[in-house]
């Protein structure tokens, strides 16, 4: 199914708006470390769903956080969720191929180069929060470099990839794999959305609730992508298909089967759409976002 | 030669404070990410020289910063230079199998947790230095984060990594070498000194002066280096020599030759020192890590 109606156009409008603000920063320099922007531009520019600048933009609406900022830290969070995907690709890692429709980086340059651009975008996504350039108050940079630090390091996002090698032994039961699923992929998208409350500089109540629909949004993600997986078709999904069944690994699908699966991702989005009821209409991107995510082909 | 007797003393105190605090700072979970954390523990606890964070304890000292907060800023910085050396160390990079006097990640562990650990790493610095529980002014958590992320990225370590690849195909002359260096390893040299003005919230010209003092001593540095490397023994060194001439690699001292290298370094430093002349004894340290930096055997 494609993306509903009111999805497709401000999915199209942040993939543009993502990948322009891509090409101006990265720039190719003329000295020896051209391979390395060229490899960080193949990574980086005209390609994936965008999910997450997407959810940065829907969440900073709600608290009417100027569009300019939010897609700066949407920038920076789309490096590292990219930054992740290089180094995931690796051989040492899951070694795959194909990435949003194109060879990987290690494939299209080398491993080597593959492990800078991560390495390197990883950096950038830092330094792009912390600048002060960016005329937001210092205050709001440090907690939104300290929520991206946490969320993509060893009790997030580097710490899920740790546990799913660990998976790949086989033994994980459905607490266990959802556990790492929180990290591996759930911290990165839930600071994405609370990036939203900490710009609007909102209160704790308001941020619980946006930390509840990421969290099961992020899940019933998760429960999607493992349903693409196995019924996915790999020319619309644009990497492998069929991986984790190949490699042994547990996942929702494998523990809970096709249909109980997608049933768990449905009640998830509800459960995801109901965090939002204190808003009104200024929260309708976000639930649009809640109803993509399990209906998406790709 | 020794450490010079000023110099040992002062060595030892950050080596033991350091360890101390990642001793703490990574404590092993009791979950399937226990392997991460150990081989972090693996490459950041009881080992190297502990330059950097000496950098940043003398630089901090010269304008009366706590030592407290220099240390914290001190371990971000040795756990980016660590994340370095373990990526550097890959089979993909430099393919090396000792550091430090042990084997490196990937070989004590695996491929694949060795970017992990490279990863988290580098996360976990952000993290530190971004925390308000540090109770740092915003505004200097900010300037230091953006400052770390700039030494360490594209332009900075990971631009020189990219450079250093491209230096194995050969033909780097003297020029390009030492721009090399100087993003390579001058970069986090460079931030680790300037810490000390960040935190001292320092004038510009006093900043001036302590980047030149950072820049001359990261270049002798790294030809003290390129002479261990020709003359060292990996006993001492506790890693692997005469990588660079096998690799083909142009260095400092394959361009200068090792009677002109070390002029090269000794006039250098001289030139780091001068730099300090408008400070009284509180620079001394500084001086003293100067003269070690060409005077150590590993």
């Amino acid at each position: 199914m494609q993306a509903s109606l009111s999805l497709k156009p401000a999915l199209d409008a942040i993939g543009q708006a993502i990948d322009a603000r891509f090409d101006r920063l990265l720039a190719v320099p003329e000295d020896a470390r051209a391979p390395l922007y060229k490899a960080m531009r193949h990574a980086v520019i005209g390609g994936g769903k965008r999910m997450r600048p997407l959810l940065v933009v829907a969440a900073c609406d709600l608290f009417h956080v100027d569009r300019e900022r939010a897609l700066r830290v949407a920038l920076a969070i789309e490096a590292v969720h990219v930054y992740s995907l290089v180094h995931d690709d690796l051989p040492c890692m899951d070694d795959d191929d194909l990435r949003r429709g194109k060879p990987t980086v290690h494939v299209a340059f080398d491993e080597a180069i593959a492990v800078l651009t991560g390495d390197s975008l990883f950096a950038l996504a830092f330094e792009w929060l912390a600048d002060e350039a960016t005329h937001e108050d210092p205050f709001v940079r440090a907690e939104l470099v300290r929520e991206l630090a946490r969320a993509s390091g060893p009790c997030g996002m580097a710490g899920g990839q740790m546990m799913d090698l660990a998976a790949e032994a086989g033994g994980f039961d459905l607490p266990a794999t959802t556990r790492l699923q929180q990290l591996k992929t759930g911290a990165l998208i839930g600071f994405s959305v609370e990036a939203g409350a900490i710009m609007g500089k909102v209160g704790d109540s308001t941020r619980l609730k946006l930390r509840g629909y990421a969290r099961d949004l992020g899940l019933a993600f998760q429960i999607a992508d493992d349903l693409l997986d196995v019924e996915g078709d790999s020319s619309r999904t644009g990497k492998a298909v069929q991986k984790d069944a190949e490699a042994g690994k547990s996942t929702f699908v494998s523990l809970l089967g096709v249909e109980r699966a997608r049933q768990q991702a449905a009640m998830l989005i509800d459960q995801a759409i109901h965090h939002l009821s204190g808003f009104g209409p200024e929260a309708d991107l976000l639930r649009a976002i809640a109803r993509f995510a399990i209906e998406r082909d790709r």
